[in-house]
């Protein structure tokens, strides 16, 4: 296998390159839309989509949202957020185990959103893959559910280290789970010592008042 | 993009035709030594390495076993399994996001276990990108957890479709969570209406007899 993976490697930085150009395109006309965009990246089942939900419900009023969602397969998160009135636009994959940053600008290009404040991009659930493609977003967020174990920031370390910030979800589990959120926050510590960390609960709403307060502070700064 | 692309496809439909020829190969040698080989592939957190920690206590005395575990970064899998006093070989990807046929061939190669009757080969935690990588193995376990969501058979198809198991882990949380174990089960039985479904709990040990009898069966089946 030694001569295809060395091609692999080859092509593979050359997907990168042609992806980087594409983010700076997207990452201009965010700029210039004044829009805050995020790059949501988990593992399937963390509970990205009822984060969005979540979100979409407690800034209502306040901020113009909309989402992409990126999955293999289904429809089913874009409508779970259209049904809360935001624009929403499936990008699916097929197959794919990432979004790049050329299905973001087709996927805009034809949803043609209204101006937004904030464009949250769901990945397609992964911990892995989608840490390389740059998507023009202001920053990533590591979204990890306290089921998932607390080993996990340092055997998934790429996405850790890289995302700005680091939201724990589904908090209302941990009477019922093994999980040691200190050792957690002391992995992404280590990983990325300027990531914010933040503790979240969809189902009860801890949290997520913190989580929508880190947005409102981020897009002003972003308009400053 | 597009050449890139392209080109990628190419080298890809490569590597995997090489994978191939190492399957065929280690599918070949386990044959000969009339190992049962599983290869198991989740999300992280799904809860792998503890449904071999409960497999191995259940099985202890009774059958030969061994485990290859893979993980982007740390050794902690392997020296769990080890704890249980079996012999466990750890594959450190460093980034790449699923097991290869060669990389198995090589862990096997230095590992040097004694003969066993099931080997275990834990996939690197993604529920994607493993699917396509056939690592010799007899047939392939999908393992999802009851915190993830009913939604996932159908969001992603392609690992529920080939496994010829899906395990249930984490049951014990179902009062805890909304997951529609029903609906779970019958996207499961439309991708796969010949796989097996198994319910389990590595706290409770709900399913685990149940689990390692399907083995001791395939095991037979294997000799027979």
């Amino acid at each position: 296998m030694g001569g295809e993976m060395a091609e692999a490697v080859d092509v593979r930085q050359r997907i990168l390159a042609a992806n980087e150009r594409a983010a700076a395109e997207l990452r201009a006309q965010f700029a210039a839309q004044g829009t805050l965009v995020i790059n949501l990246i988990s593992s399937p089942g963390s509970g990205k989509t009822t984060l969005l939900e979540r979100t979409v419900s407690h800034l209502a009023g306040q901020l113009r949202l909309a989402a992409v969602e990126g999955d293999i397969a289904t429809e089913r998160d874009a409508e779970r957020l259209r049904r809360l009135g935001i624009p929403a636009k499936q990008i699916l994959t097929g197959g794919a185990c990432h979004l790049d940053a050329r299905q973001v600008q087709g996927a805009l290009a034809e949803a043609a959103f209204p101006a937004v404040d904030v464009l949250f991009i769901e990945n397609v659930g992964n911990l892995i893959c989608p840490t390389a493609y740059d998507l023009g977003e202001d920053f990533k967020v590591a979204v990890l559910s306290v089921t998932e174990g607390a080993d996990k920031p340092f055997k998934y370390p790429a996405i850790f280290a890289r995302a700005e910030v680091t939201v724990i979800t589904k908090a209302d589990l941990l009477p019922h789970v093994e999980f040691d959120l200190e050792a957690v926050r002391t992995q992404v510590g280590t990983l990325n010592p300027q990531g914010e960390f933040l503790v979240t609960s969809s189902r009860t709403g801890d949290g997520i008042a913190a989580w929508c307060a880190l947005l409102q502070r981020r897009l002003a700064a972003k308009r400053a």
